[in-house]
């Protein structure tokens, strides 16, 4: 098994420290709003990831954080604590604040079928450790305060860019920064920060009242809940550089060496046309109205079907494409179910066969999601004209149906294989009976019936009612 | 508006600190374990108690904190951390089991339509503040350090007993308790709590590395949120003692005085024979088991009709009448909103007068749940003749609607509101429809047919198959 290792920028075998688990932690969401739809395509990518672990018969241990405090907007030094400033906005309690967003992630995260993580450490519930580790680093020489503040001093950092290419002189080549008098260096970062006069988050410490650096608190959380050496550290193609880079750098500052062995980045959400997608450029789709368009199941399809690594477009073709792809194997799945005939398929057998050793090859060469989902698709298109004609027998059912069922453990789309009745008949059924409710207004009968008949074949009563409408009732 | 005040003892005036604004504090869940029965009738009677102060027009400011720490079995000198104790059984990392069972608390909690709490802070997350107050204990002479622990001193604090009538003299009388050598009193209590030696749950203080007892987060808490006097302390009757009377002394170690001006208490829950619900009398049931026999509605409807001071016994005799009392309010507003007819009753309104100010007299009367619930009854006993027969108008309709929509943001029971083929429609049907069968099979059709009339006039056609079965859809 491969997987893309950034600290080396190739693909390479993977080997986990203890033989048979996985230690993973993935940088969760700032709860400062909602997660948007970026997080979605992140979490539901680590999620693929780690039931596709579990499937090849590892243990995982899956720790994702949630910041709750000390994320500063723009990662700046004099920047202000996102969630107090939004707090400030709408005039609750930051906590207050937290909750619900907390609550709103869970509720998203959850509907887009994501496993939760094993543990879910809060930033606020961790603030001793940090204050621990800044004293540590004070004391080792790595870091230094500066009126309340304290940084990270980067030129104490050997190798500081190892993972994202920064490398201080790469840094210096740019353009020039403001530094704040006193700092050694204008890319040291923040560990602990001076709080604001107004800053309701804000605990004491031997620096004076303050809150943690935003980096700090993934170091202090993930080296806690894995040990001090962890098999994969992941995130947002967006977080490598700042935020792991210096998650890194503290990591050498207490003397732990590298954290983590393979550091896995997922690809950010665009918009169709390709341009990053803002609040300010209008084009900002919240999880909410995507679910709402599409359905979480349909969404996380979407999001299974294109690789972690690679940056994806959402829009409505593409929706609407990956959508007609997974009605594809809804029909797929109902036929195998219901057409069961009495003569055995060995073709179908042997296509199985094929199929099961290229989704695990596929899956096996860094989680490649899109070839693995082109090889079903293959089967699929072979086998349908037999599963139509009812060419096979309950052995041929069976294990296609135990096959789908143990890749939907990873996916999670398929529910058609749940229930013969899945409500995503339901959704089907209407669909058509949309469509062909469109073609008897326009008095075009014909096709009206060709729809019928369609329907009826799933198993389905039509009431034509006298008022014109038309219900169904799934047998 | 009357509320009992354990403090007092007596129903007193309702007075807020604030004009127009509650600020109250909850003892919430030990996350141990999944929320037991108990807790599910203690939140819904805070929850009924919220929404009714909202319903007055006050602006609620509800704050429930989370126990992931601190809790200690026994609340002894020498117990263990339960949650530690639990997590080293199920070998679990104590932090997983605690987001298990958090995540479990949300679930029960929100099935059973409990608004969350504004804020819903968690111990881990306030280890400073505890270490910082604990401190200011000791430095006021409220607390000693004794290897390593630190406990309150109860004789130094005045009107020891105040709330639950434990007074040390009082307690002295009972019987001898074992003291650990060098308590200055045996009822000096736990504030920090040195670490055992496998324990995970462990933080550096002042004391060398322990955890916080139990009573002291909820001081810690409270008063973070809602400063250190506010209106309404609520929890358990069993929590009076200790857990609230340390509470009170230690706002007094800290030199804050008398924490909340109302202390209320819900009544125990009780098996059905009365006796304590324990897993040992093997009489304990689980949420999921009650809500999985009765649904989470009727569970809350049963919750609100008893009055939240007084223990309630549970058991399949009591739900089933409880549940016969929603099921006529049910039918009357499903015929209230199908049956409307032409003609103004002028009876029904002034009924309905009667009704608005019985129920708020109850309602004020110290949260009187079932004389408030009465009321509706004697009401829904009056108007029923007339709804049945269409003897009312779209005024009638609206008034009587209007008034159950206002109460309903109270009780949360009356889904036939929401919609006029809400969901209990379906279950109604659904038993009406299995009690014509159990008919059918004994060959009583005179009683079949008796039901089957019933049925169709709500507005269902019933579809009795071939094979025997029988099914329907709401028209």
């Amino acid at each position: 098994m491969k997987i893309y290792n950034t600290l080396s920028k190739s693909k390479e075998d993977f080997k986990t420290i203890t033989p048979n688990e996985v230690r993973m932690y993935v940088c969760g969401v700032t709860v400062y709003m909602p997660p948007h739809l970026g997080h979605a395509r992140t979490y539901v990518a680590y999620d693929v990831i780690k039931e596709y672990l579990e499937f090849k018969g590892y243990k995982v241990f899956y720790v994702r954080n949630i910041t709750d405090a000390g994320s500063i907007v723009g990662d700046a030094d004099q920047g202000e604590d996102k969630i107090q400033l939004k707090a400030n906005e709408m005039h609750v309690h930051p906590m207050e604040l937290v909750d619900m967003n907390i609550r709103a992630m869970w509720y998203y995260l959850d509907s887009l079928r994501c496993a939760r993580p094993n543990i879910s450490p809060r930033a606020t519930g961790h603030i001793l450790d940090i204050i621990t580790a800044v004293q540590k680093m004070i004391d080792s020489g790595f870091a230094y305060e500066l009126d309340g503040d304290v940084y990270c001093d980067v030129t104490k950092i050997k190798n500081y860019g190892i993972l994202s290419g920064n490398t201080l002189d790469a840094l210096n080549a740019g353009a020039r920064i403001e530094v704040k008098s006193g700092k050694h260096s204008p890319y040291d970062f923040t560990v602990w920060k001076k709080a604001q006069d107004k800053s309701v988050l804000r605990w004491p410490s031997p620096w004076g009242e303050g809150y943690p650096g935003w980096h700090i608190e993934c170091t202090v959380m993930s080296t806690k809940y894995l040990g001090s050496h962890f098999d994969i550290h992941g995130g947002g193609r967006d977080l490598a550089f700042p935020h792991h880079e210096n998650e890194i750098a503290q990591s050498q500052a207490l003397g732990c060496g590298m954290p983590a062995n393979y550091w896995v980045h997922t690809g950010m959400l665009l918009a169709q046309d390709g341009s990053k997608m803002s609040k300010s450029a209008g084009n900002f789709v919240t999880i909410e109205d995507a679910m709402q368009k599409w359905g979480a199941r349909s969404l996380r399809w979407f999001f299974v079907s294109g690789h972690y690594n690679s940056p994806i477009k959402y829009g409505d073709d593409v929706m609407a494409a990956s959508n007609a792809g997974l009605e594809r194997i809804d029909n797929f799945l109902f036929n195998l179910q219901n057409n069961v005939g009495n003569t055995h398929n060995a073709t179908l057998s042997a296509n199985l066969d094929t199929l099961k050793d290229r989704f695990v090859a596929e899956m096996d060469d860094d989680f490649n999601t899109p070839n693995a989902i082109s090889a079903i698709f293959d089967f699929i298109k072979e086998a349908n004209q037999s599963i139509t004609n009812h060419e096979f027998d309950k052995a041929n059912q069976d294990e296609i149906l135990d096959f789908f069922k143990e890749i939907n453990k990873i996916f999670k789309c398929f529910d058609t294989l749940e229930n013969k009745q899945a409500d995503n008949r339901q959704e089907i059924v209407q669909k058509l009976i949309d469509e062909r409710n469109a073609y008897r207004k326009v008095k075009d009968f014909a096709k009206a019936d060709e729809i019928k008949a369609k329907i009826l074949a799933m198993n389905v009563e039509i009431l034509d009612n006298k008022d014109g409408t038309t219900t169904f009732r799934l047998k």
